[in-house]
């Protein structure tokens, strides 16, 4: 297996907890200083709800900035639509 | 009917163009420079849609910033849960 190349988490169809794992993890084993948690449609709410649980469980990680935009897709028809996506950004503090 | 007593938009069951029409009409007929959009679980991502709607509606609103949060609610047999929410403010740009 490949180590994980990015600091990104990217949230799909798995249930919740197997991605607060993969960020807490990186935080705890790999030392990473940001974590980007990122979905599309309808995974946006699991994508709040990984952060929101990250930062409950290290208290020494908080929401550094949240981002939300629209992205163009195409379907298995060729057909284009538009998606909103959002980014959080988890960062260690400084203090 | 009372006329809305602030700048939020509160984000529900109802359709997102619902919540998209009276976001534009904050701006547009009410004259407000902020209008801050909010959902809690599953309508999280009605809110991000809200926000992407209205700025690529109104070219003039930028998104200023978005919170993403927790809150504790009691169900109808007095259970607690926790609930993921957020809100993304919108501004009209200043240039």
């Amino acid at each position: 297996m490949m180590p994980h190349p990015t600091n990104a988490v990217l949230v799909g169809k798995k249930k919740v907890s197997n991605y607060v794992i993969a960020a807490l993890r990186m935080f705890t084993h790999e030392g990473l200083e940001e974590v980007i948690v990122k979905a599309r449609g309808a995974n946006v709410y699991k994508a709040v709800e990984v952060a929101n649980r990250v930062t409950a469980t290290l208290s020494s990680v908080k929401v550094e900035r949240v981002k939300v935009y629209s992205e163009r897709l195409r379907d298995k028809n060729g057909a284009e639509r538009r998606v909103s996506c959002i980014e959080v950004a988890l960062r260690k503090r400084r203090d």
